[in-house]
């Protein structure tokens, strides 16, 4: 059951975009699992790739393609198999997946980006794909969002989506993305793609330059169990097709806005749609001395399993989020100057229990389903961070010991 | 459940050291919970203690003592109250504590080292500790070492010591060691003690290096979910009453493997007794540059929740292995060298799943109780590290979702 997360009915057609989506048999049987994306010739394209060091051979090709050319005309993303720790033979999969929708399309292997989800160490079936390409081909569809979204899912109970309209000097532009994933949390169902459109034209480098800094508060802030996939991705185009642009420090700013709205939706859907999740959980950490020692105390806490336990009990159990602070490695911590909130009630003050704490103030808000967890280091600085995560219930156990069998 | 640990029958007594245990009923009913252990004069000590930032009031005490002297004469430890998170009214309980005890044994206040473990964020309860300090003190006995161990149980459910003999060049010492701790893991039942003694004469100096040495590979090696308590403590007292000391390097060799047998068995038996675990896992990794970068691959397996859940499933599920590995932020990894083996199991050579893999074989190692997980880095050094681990289970969620209500 995801946490307070609906699927949308609808999503805006980004014009200079199509997408299509049929059933291949990769893996599933009766639905849908092969997305072709058609980009409009001249489309710039920014993207993000997991660091994990057994990246995914997709990942390996897609990042070499975007090197040779950052406008690329196609995207071809498979869920069932993720195409990883397959080596050269995995490689060379990605690769004649590439050749077949280039051929079809006309255009360069270079210019086809792969994208694949799903089961860790299976070979990939090519002839599965390939056969399945001329049909893609004819349904591309400005209209494809909706079928394409629930096409990338693999454990996701809940498809993941959303539209932004923003207005810029020039006129409006449309955002569109799509993503999945439930959890960052699933190396073997390899795990987090998010894909998003605009119509707005965006040079290259302003492009990336705005990926990456929505990356880091929306999908580089979430976590379920800590676990980074070999296959994560997130993939930014801009078709130029609106011909607005971003002319001067008001548009790019209103663009940044809306494309961080899209990243976060995607971001905390995945979090909400997390495996087990009954909870949805902002743990905010201020006065760092700076961001990195933010991160550190927000994503301790995060993957604490006694406070995740904690929270599937909605118990205020602030010892053992006092104790998860204690072992983030701040240096020279004034613990005396840490003070700790669930939501509006205060649980530790100055190091200590607060002295007005009350246990059913703490048991009232730990029982809601989005309480934020916000800790104070004291006067170390000004940096401040979010990050979003949930609990741990006995279904995440269920579902990842049952997962394969 | 715990895999495979026993409760010894007997523990060999410790030529210059008496302890006692007595119900002072300061949380439980029915059973002992405090302990009073005595040291004869001139017995030296040395500890190593919680890097946790909030570390509890009886360790800030116990330290602040040790440095005023290395030579204690009485360790006080209680169940069911670990002092942790109560500030100063804390501090000051643990210290009314070494008074009373030091008013009892004629000594100075300094010379009494306080040791707690149970809830966090409750007061001490002094006066139930005071109460019963006269029938602690008329209880004191060599052989006390069982009731001991198990009066500072809390959460285990199996009592953990043992007993070693050794023969140094100047005639045969004795080493007993009793531990709690159900895991690391436990910030509010704070959590893992251990005290170790012997009849050798060993200098302080000597004694600290010997320690630090077996915590590293022992108590340092233990994790059950990564979450480190704010009253960790380990104690190792040599009362030189046998009047063998460590002549030479053939003596400190012997009585360092001596000792390393002992917390290793002690911080084992922890794990073996780790919340809900159904496996004792151990992860090796070799061909390290250094030990730091070994220790943090080794940690990253050991703390994965989808390697644990794998574990826990008897899913020989290697691409969850690779994946932890891949994330460890190893420099420059060459994922093209790594090869993991499950026991005698080759499944992953070459980055990739050894062509000679059966499914069947990795099913077959995973059922066992105790797998192994070696992972071999290619060849970027010589370091090498063990670290051990447990499963995480149905059983570990329902333990610590409810273990407050």
């Amino acid at each position: 059951m995801a946490v307070h997360l609906h699927e949308p009915e609808t999503l805006l057609p980004v014009p200079g975009v199509r997408l299509s989506a049929v059933a291949a048999g990769i893996r599933y049987q009766g639905r849908d699992d092969l997305v072709l994306m058609e980009l409009a010739p001249g489309t710039a394209c920014a993207a993000v790739f997991t660091r994990n060091a057994f990246c995914a051979a997709p990942v390996q090709v897609a990042r070499s393609h975007l090197q040779h050319s950052r406008s690329p005309r196609y995207l071809l993303i498979n869920a069932g198999n993720a195409n990883a720790g397959t080596g050269e033979a995995g490689r060379v999969a990605a690769l004649d997946c590439c050749r077949a929708v280039a051929g079809e399309g006309d255009c360069a292997p270079e210019a086809v980006l792969p994208f694949s989800t799903g089961v860790i160490g299976e070979p990939l079936p090519v002839g599965r794909i390939t056969t399945a390409l001329p049909a893609a081909r004819s349904a591309l569809s400005a209209q494809g969002w909706i079928p394409a979204m629930r096409a990338i899912m693999t454990t996701d109970t809940v498809g993941k989506g959303i539209s932004e309209r923003v207005t810029l000097s020039g006129g409006e532009v449309t955002l569109t993305g799509i993503a999945k994933g439930s959890g960052m949390i699933h190396p073997d169902m390899a795990t987090m793609l998010a894909f998003v459109a605009t119509d707005a034209r965006v040079p290259e480098e302003t492009l990336q330059d705005l990926l990456q800094g929505c990356v880091d508060t929306s999908f580089n802030a979430i976590t379920v169990d800590g676990d980074t996939s070999t296959n994560d991705a997130c993939v930014l185009a801009a078709t130029g097709a609106s011909g607005v642009g971003l002319a001067g420090e008001a548009d790019v700013a209103a663009f940044a806005a809306a494309l961080d709205r899209v990243c976060r939706h995607l971001a905390q859907a995945i979090v909400r749609d997390g495996e087990g999740a009954t909870k949805f959980v902002t743990v905010r950490v201020e006065s760092a001395r700076d961001i990195a020692e933010a991160r550190r105390v927000a994503t301790t806490v995060a993957l604490s399993p006694l406070v995740k336990t904690a929270l599937f009990a909605s118990d205020p159990n602030w010892g053992r989020i006092l104790a998860a602070v204690g072992r983030a490695e701040v240096a020279d911590l004034d613990v005396g100057a840490v003070c700790i909130h669930l939501d509006e009630v205060c649980i530790v003050r100055n190091g200590g229990r607060d002295p007005g704490y009350q246990e059913a103030d703490g048991a009232r808000v730990m029982a809601r389903d989005e309480p934020v967890i916000s800790i104070h280091l004291g006067g170390r600085g000004t940096a401040c961070t979010e990050i979003y995560t949930c609990d741990l219930s006995f279904e995440y156990v269920r579902i990842n010991a049952e997962y394969r069998s």
